[in-house]
């Protein structure tokens, strides 16, 4: 992956070709004419499409699409994605597939794409039996992340933005979790090096298992409990970042029942998530049918759900012969 | 690329996973019974979708996708593509998009398929700015080329088809076109050495450039007119193959203006398309509506059209700088 990764604000970005800026109206309001202004291009367009998860939509693309036919984008065009995980994903797959393949720059607006999406290549969008079923992987030629978009974030998106950067150090770094546990990520200088830090982690596990056949799937720790919480709670209940930590809290639950896991170590996460007053339970109302629900999820392979459990802080297994006896009596000790 | 291409009987084939065959009514009618009796599978599904040119839509992508969620398809399950271009295209694409890509298998059962569009990975989708817009390069893992196919094939398929393989004559291979003028491609085993040869020349053109940044773009030899003709006289009314086999002749009778075709040769290759009923012309109403619809072909780049013309037969030039002029006097011979 020949992509780079700049933290800094915003740098004057030529190029020698048509380029359309892929974003929703409350980016626009608040950083379109900030970006317009580093751009130079030989057309610039920008294409607009509805805020938040539930357009995530293939007919979303398809309008992203159209908009490219009518601007007459070529092969040699590129697309720029500014937004957040909903913004950056579609924009990778509609340059996936236009033409069969554009290029495409990622300039994520959220401490969430910021720290996890925005790098990896990994796009897509939901349908009506999960999240992220149908898509590609196409990585961005660069992505740039200006800590100065996170200004103007909502706490509540800031704090599930915190949500994965605990989630890389849980399942890859404990010396950054120690860290963690003392910083403030609501300061300046603090964010920006946990930014660093997991966009670090996060590159060196996609430049090791591009197309998540192995340790990639790692970074889904949270993520197989925290699918099924959002499809169950409805897309737009939980931020994602939110529903990832109840699923931390889910699988570190699980890991402690096994054995691989102190119930000491599980309680230093809670702790930290909830210092960010993050979520950390979900009431499950049919255990059944929570547990029917994980295997919609694209983790799930031949009929086995492979389960991300963190084996202490600081490192994970990947498991998939974990008896359904076990993962039940997790979901059951949530209460209803 | 790391598939294989087999031109036989088609042999027994296990897999030890979920398969499903993407087909359509027709070629299942004719075929179905044939080829499953040949498959061994976890389990085996049929995706049947409409017939024709028409339905070669995202709307039947997401048909074919949903099937395959209902089915519980993984990331380890096998899409099979059982039928013509049609049928090839999407299945790859679909396959290409399904939980970011799963693996596929062509068992082409058009000439033009068998020939041509079963090899090299390109896959795809039309929408109303033209053909093959959207879509993905997504390689077989293996293609079946069974050559007892052919024997219910419609007549005037059969000759689209013929009018790829003098394509892949005329751009690569010129001791081929010869042996061409002197074959029966309606004898099986001429028609079967044609086909074998046809499939080595791809093949080898697309090991050279797999996502057509170059050479590989020479065999859109006949597709940059073709496509427009197909365009303006509504899909459906011509085959594909026919209306490349207009389009090739156009592309010649450029190439003869420019002086990088002999009259001569351009007659030989008009003369073979002739000998196999092939189309060699369209009449043009509108020569400017015409020369416009180039620009929105998946060719051009930058706003330059990209024109294959042979240098003689066997040998041909990718040229971007072709005056507008010279191409409207040629399509201005057409006549209206």
């Amino acid at each position: 992956m020949d992509y780079t990764v700049t933290i800094d604000a915003l740098p004057t970005l030529s190029f020698g070709r048509k380029v359309a800026i892929v974003t929703n109206p409350k980016v626009a309001g608040l950083h379109l004419a900030y970006v317009m202004a580093r751009i130079q291009a030989k057309e610039l367009y920008v294409i607009t499409v509805p805020d938040g998860e539930s357009y995530k939509t293939l007919s979303t693309i398809e309008t992203i699409l159209e908009n490219c036919f009518e601007h007459r984008l070529d092969r040699k065009s590129l697309l720029i994605g500014l937004g957040g995980g909903v913004i950056g994903d579609m924009t990778g797959f509609a340059a996936s597939l236009f033409q069969r393949g554009i290029d495409f720059v990622q300039i994520p607006t959220t401490l969430l794409a910021q720290v996890d999406a925005s790098v990896g290549g990994k796009t897509g969008i939901n349908n009506r039996f999960g999240k992220n079923l149908i898509g590609a992987f196409h990585q961005p030629k660069a992505v740039y992340i200006d800590p100065s978009f996170l200004t103007t974030l909502p706490a509540r998106e800031y704090q599930a933005g915190i949500a994965e950067i605990i989630k890389m150090a849980v399942t890859f770094d404990s010396a950054f979790f120690a860290w963690l546990e003392k910083a403030n990520l609501r300061d300046k200088s603090d964010i920006a090096y946990a930014i660093e830090q997991s966009v670090r982690i996060k590159a060196r596990v996609v430049a090791m298992d591009e197309k998540e056949q192995g340790i990639r799937a790692a970074l889904n720790y949270g993520h197989t409990f925290g699918h099924v919480i959002e499809h169950e709670a409805g897309y737009g209940h939980y931020l994602h970042g939110e529903a990832v930590a109840i699923g931390m809290v889910m699988a570190n639950a699980l890991a402690v029942r096994l054995g691989l896991m102190q119930a000491q170590e599980a309680a230093r996460v809670e702790k930290l998530l909830k210092h960010y007053d993050l979520p950390t339970h979900f009431a499950i109302a049919d255990v059944e049918h929570f547990y029917d629900l994980f295997f919609m999820d694209k983790k799930s392979a031949n009929d086995a759900i492979t389960f991300i459990l963190p084996k202490g802080i600081g490192d994970v297994a990947l498991r998939n012969d974990i008896p359904k006896v076990d993962v039940v009596a997790v979901l059951a000790a949530q209460g209803a």
